[in-house]
């Protein structure tokens, strides 16, 4: 089997969660073998320690070492938000693939950068490993295979709890590193679920609330939306939901069905025709029917999509999501934005 | 016991659930004993027929007999809604005590005409039943006591899915019948509950569409809100929601709690403090724990309630709705029409 | 309306639910119309409480005085199990049709002689109410159809935990008036639905139990059973499952597809063919679909039936249950706890 | 890090649980870091194609190589039932530590033979993966610690579909190789699990039953076990229950409190005390809450435990299952052998 070196930018959360799936993939029938070269981060110590742990070869706290390794195919970006745009264009214009968490970046404006200087010469996608849950593709077949019919309605709410006893000190919390809050961090899954599965977001009204005193970033936002094709819908994220631990959830109405999904239960679809709903277990090629999947295993599917981009076709789209996704996903962000601040109906505008 | 003269404009759907609460309360030691005088409606032979099975006296085609008739203490107004304002007015003013239906006019206008009407002379109330669901009294009490803390989000959806397959004929669509569609229908439910266990709401943003061709009344609409103790939320409804069939839903999260309700599973409320939703079934008095009511003991406890007022205190409030509450109601029906056509948030004014 | 006097023996839990019942049927188009003629109970002061507010003309402390009274037609024993069999077979001898509440009789023998005394001269009616949710008569329909195929398996709990803080006066746990506890109480309900979807039962083994220390009737019984048709099942009854309130709860699985049922969700039947479940919102003819229904309406149901059964057929079979399907239920419990006691699987003799 | 060299049996769907387990322990800190060195089957080119998609070194069709081999520290038999007992016997014999798939044996008689066989030597473990699931974990310490005080029923079922569509040919099939079928295969899970939640098994009454035609193992059982410390139960696996994929559910009842938990939705844990259920996303150490995790991570957990056994503490007891589980599995298992032909409740005897 060819091989592939990986390096990633990232050693905690997202770094566990991608060094996993790098590990998994191989089982799969993965199109190419990752070799882990290496991570980086910026504390030694604890660098050492994630890089042993998960299996890297080596560990740098300088990510510009990674970029120019000419052993490196693939470049992860697992890092902080604010560190998305720098590296990831610098690793494109090396000729590095380039798997980049979400939020693409702080602004749509960074984030086109980004899409630019990637352009077709290598295979570039953003971090919305949703799309690889089978549930969410099952749903995504429903739609294009015209089982649901015309898409009339959209309604999505990503609601976790943790942010009323979070430390302050949390970079989620610092602007200059995560950007936005509850927008960027949950939002953003929601969005890209809503053009997945929909379409292209025409206009937004929406209400971005920061609720905790002393707090930097927005807890809260609630949006309405309406789709170039005409449906309507809600969006909603909020860190300030008792009772909600990672509850992104949608439901989708169209002229013929509807479907249903919530992540706390992520191996199920629930699917109405004209009928009722009747809850499906959709999953993968893993196990048999009825045993589940966990949230970690989408990004092994997410990383059997990349590899075959790269070996193949040269793109992780329409299935996954591009720099061009992650892009129009910050457009719509921005759009939120701005229409807090207006309060008017707001165009999502290239 | 006392015992009070009833008469009741409507002889279908609502027709029948006042009928049966009507004949259902004494069991449960109603302060004053209903006398079914009359019932009224236009079609005579249909009407005579619904007389005879729901147990009313009388039958006339002209409801003004009813509000001249000094045997009723009380008229019931279940008619559609166009025919809400000027019986009602009439039996105010005739100094009658009013139960009216939802929504209680076609504008915010009209519903204040007919408070003023009412002013403080009889108990007057709008049948918003879902308050007098037990479990939405416990999310009511959990707000009242404090046990959610300060309430953050709100949010509802109304979903049904007839409106696909509905006949044109449907006096639903005629607007100079019924108002608006899926807004005065079912959103106003949403809107009162809002108000019920959150409070005023100062803000709308809104799109209210129709999607079947040719109806001339909204299939479904979208709003996000802001209340005016600071908390955000969304509310939807729509009749074109394939698989659901009366989803009437909402949460509530507050700094303490939440608390999550769907009506097709009126008897549970979900309740979080910190942790986890717990399945609490919640019941009335009627029934050992576990053994459930249904949707039409509603207006049982609807006029348990408004029959104590009569007898009693002189008003329905707080626990029940009042002209005010369905004036109230209008306005924040009326800002999310005009919400959907400025493209703009609108204040709630009065 | 042709009319038809009612007696009634029993004026608390149960004398509220046939009550209200008796007052509604008229709403749906009962076949004929009760009068309420007389209460009968051994307190005065509560019974006369009850009288008045439950609607009937007449109290008496002698039952006897029912059993003779010409005005009377149908003779309702909601009184507690041991005052089952005599009164009713009084009033089945003077020619009084009668609806007698579950379980028939403190043993089969009782039960026979309740059944042979009824003969074919009057309707008879053993008062298993669930047979009569919308849910439960919708798998009904899927069984006799064919569309489950052939029944493979049938599993029953009925569950609840009150019998740990019960009070040690409660009749229901002294056996000279109750019988049996767990068994005659919950599990009868599990055995007639047992019957009425599957089909008779040949054979038991079983253990009943007794945990609360002092206590003289069984507080839980498992057991597992052999039908007729060739099917297996377990049935399980508790007073002492923590966080179950009223959990009566069935699953079928055929040879092409399944239903289950929970009555805490009453309304809602799950359905599966060769593929996955769907809950179904099964309701009855009051409402519009999706208006839930609650338990006490379950009564209406029964009454609709059986006063159809006496103005018209002569025997609420096959949908209600007869004194037959009374006493075939006693043979079962009987066979469990023959077979608790000998610890062999117990053929369900005559 | 320690290395230690692992051997497997089987190649298919055990062979992939295991493989990615091995692959995945050392990012969750394993004690020891497995070496994969070989892996054995009967088809050549079968077993190839799953060498090199697995990952391990080298394949062979002779176990026996393995059991000689003296890299190798972990000998993994994950063949098919048949074929659990020599070479689980003879690597013992060679010092090497096993896990073996479950059912353990053929009967109680063998697994007697491989737990004398293991003895103190080595760590021995039976593959009940379930007791890995952090669901089950957390009602293990609910149990431990007394929360749900005294355990007074137990109740579980394994419920699949798929034997109504199998093909004749599955080894699952033929008793030669399987043993048993929905006993062995799905009834040992949860036999385990009521050993492993509330004790041993004292007696137990079953029916054992095949209902397709010329089928020669069992399709389903029924039984009623009676457990040493008091509490009753029933267990029940069927491969015919339409509808349900890999319901694996059990609910405990104590004079505390309850829980209920079903493996499709593996991460949750219904939690009772004298009030409601709530719904617990229990959840391991690797992501933040509410990210669940799968069916396959059940075997990463084994494995972290079964390494820092060998390393450590030289049992995987009390947490994990030894061969002493799979023997005591296995008694209970014939008795409801025994039982369903003698029609007799029979003692679980050694």
């Amino acid at each position: 089997m060819t091989r592939i070196g990986v390096a990633m930018l990232g050693y905690r959360f997202m770094g566990n969660a991608h060094s996993r799936a790098l590990g998994a993939v191989r089982q799969l029938g993965a199109a190419l073998e990752p070799d882990l070269v290496s991570i980086s981060g910026r504390k030694p110590e604890a660098l050492e320690e994630a890089r042993a742990r998960l299996g890297w070869a080596e560990a740098t706290t300088d990510w510009r070492e990674q970029v120019a390794d000419e052993r490196v195919g693939l470049f992860v970006n697992g890092g902080p938000n604010a560190l998305h745009a720098e590296p990831t264009i610098a690793a494109v214009r090396a000729g590095k693939h380039v798997l980049c968490e979400k939020p693409l970046a702080l602004s749509a404006d960074e984030a086109l950068a980004m899409w630019r200087a990637a352009g077709d010469a290598v295979v570039h996608a953003t971090g919305f490993n949703y799309r690889f849950v089978p549930a969410v593709r099952l749903a995504r077949e429903l739609v294009r295979t015209g089982e649901l019919g015309e898409i009339v309605h959209f309604r999505a709410r990503y609601l976790q709890s943790w942010g009323w006893d979070a430390v302050p000190a949390d970079w989620h919390f610092d602007p200059s590193i995560a950007g936005t809050g509850a927008l960027g961090d949950l939002g953003a899954h929601s969005i890209d679920l809503a053009r997945y599965l929909v379409g292209e977001i025409e206009a937004v009204s929406a209400t971005v609330r920061t609720f905790v005193p002393g707090r930097a970033v927005d807890d809260a936002f609630v949006a309405t939306v309406e789709f170039e094709n005409g449906a309507t819908g809600t969006l909603e994220a909020s860190r300030l939901a008792r009772g909600r631990i990672n509850h992104n959830a949608f439901e989708l109405n169209g002229t013929k069905g509807s479907v249903a999904f919530d992540q706390e239960r992520m191996n199920e679809l629930q699917i109405a025709d004209r009928g009722a709903f009747r809850t499906v277990l959709a999953h993968g090629d893993w196990w048999p029917p009825g045993h589940i999947i966990g949230w970690g295993d989408t990004f092994t599917y997410e990383y059997l999509h990349l590899l075959q981009a790269i070996a193949g076709d040269g793109t992780i789209a329409p299935e996954g999501a591009t720099f061009e996704d992650g892009y129009r996903c910050a457009l719509v962000c921005d759009a939120i934005l701005r229409s807090s601040q207006s309060k008017r109906t707001e165009a999502v505008k290239q």
